[in-house]
């Protein structure tokens, strides 16, 4: 478990974690009404940070918050020299919500949204070698999940739910068909072809899932945007899940089904997370 | 638009509202990990109030929040004495969140809830007589609407959206059949018979709902808690919103269907107006 970061960035100011506070009235408390954003800095670069700030911009206006985030890309450097990070690996976390007003369901006008953010030591491994145990549960989360939000409780009792059973992840299913992880993105091998849910309201656009595609493009395996049905799980050949943090990570066994015993990662999945770890080496 | 409450109980203090203040970390700010409840206390005691206590207490219990409700019924009258609301009618809003640890989905364990409620000086019409002016929205939110979380994006984006098109709710429709309001239960009427939507994960299990349900049956009026079909809507001789504070709302215009002109009422809606209010003074 990852533990407090020592400072957090919080509307302009730089402040002790334990010191940051926010309203009760904080919309982001009262309704969570608010977007989130993950990006991992290495070797002194954010890797694909244009992608998550335009995502971040990207979200906040599906819902109607208006905030330049410039104003956190300009304060990046700021809070990671007062919490002594500008020389290492880190991952960011930045979440914007509405703001504070008196409690109505309706967006208040000319509200102030509240901004924070902050950083973590954060090392990733070159090749994420866990075989990931994952539990397959109904996808109940609502029919938004192309926005990054903080609205999260059906996101979170998937989660906790799998962890609770033994399992590392979730994945969830909606009329049948595999969608997404609870903070993931899924992928399947089959035939040597990969298959992937298509980038819809049902899942969120993830990043390292685009980055996925463009080098099975590269590598010349072939991809298929189609959801995988529950019930042909077993007639896959490999299955990874992709992530910031998880990169690309081998699923050993999906609910009932083992995909492989041991230490053993398919070959698909490993030329993958070869040409990953290549990327982020460039 | 209501404004702020003098004073809030937070964690077992009562502050100034200002002052009342959670960590960034909290579970209900980054998650939207909480469950509340809103009740009235009308000439001296809470309407319906065992039902409430109850209903928060079960929403805990469903999302795994371990926190003794008896705490804060406890605390009501301390908090009325110092805002100054022990002699008026009044709304008591109660929010409980999993509480604050570092981020990651699933649940921490031995963590302390967020608990934190306020007082608002409240006063309910006799008969709510205004006409509700509703929109008619998809249905986008999460398959546990049974669960009265704070986890709310789903309801605050429909209420916006029938607001900004300039009516007072949204009612919304899944599979085709009307489930709710985005914060109130709906009701039709149609040859004499009450129809709504059974109690089940589509919609939250109102207690103005239940109330509306036991006056109907005083009144011999036949009940089916069946949904109906947005193609039927114009079918209806009556609509109906319900909630705590909405009381029983009737429906001039729904979408594009208009119910009645001007200030006219339905007579069903209006018997059960007038049983509500005979109950309220009992």
């Amino acid at each position: 478990m990852p533990n407090y970061p020592s400072h957090v960035w919080l509307n302009g100011a730089v402040l002790p974690a334990e010191a940051a506070k926010i309203s009760v009235f904080d919309r982001g408390f009262l309704f969570g009404d608010g977007i989130y954003e993950v990006m991992v800095r290495l070797q002194g670069r954010f890797f694909y940070g244009e992608a998550h700030w335009e995502r971040l911009e990207r979200n906040l206006e599906k819902i109607g918050i208006a905030y330049s985030v410039s104003l956190l890309r300009q304060n990046v450097s700021d809070l990671a020299q007062v919490a002594g990070l500008l020389d290492q690996d880190v991952l960011l976390y930045i979440q914007v919500s509405r703001g504070t007003a008196p409690r109505q369901h309706a967006f208040p006008k000319d509200i102030t949204p509240t901004a924070f953010m902050y950083l973590l030591p954060f090392s990733l491994p070159d090749v994420n070698t866990k075989r990931m145990e994952v539990s397959v549960l109904p996808d109940q989360r609502w029919e938004r999940c192309d926005i990054k939000m903080t609205s999260l409780l059906g996101n979170v009792m998937a989660k906790d739910s799998a962890v609770t059973g033994g399992a590392h992840e979730a994945v969830l299913v909606r009329n049948g068909k595999i969608t997404e992880g609870s903070h993931s993105n899924v992928f399947f091998v089959k035939d040597g072809e990969l298959f992937t849910h298509p980038k819809n309201r049902f899942i969120l656009d993830g990043i390292t899932r685009d980055i996925t595609l463009e080098l099975a493009g590269s590598l010349g395996i072939p991809v298929r945007e189609e959801a995988v049905a529950q019930i042909d799980i077993s007639q896959m050949d490999e299955a990874f899940l992709t992530g910031t943090s998880t990169q690309i990570a081998a699923i050993g066994r999906m609910g009932t089904h083992t995909f492989f015993e041991g230490s053993e990662i398919g070959p698909i999945t490993q030329r993958l997370q070869q040409a990953f770890l290549a990327l982020k080496n460039q």
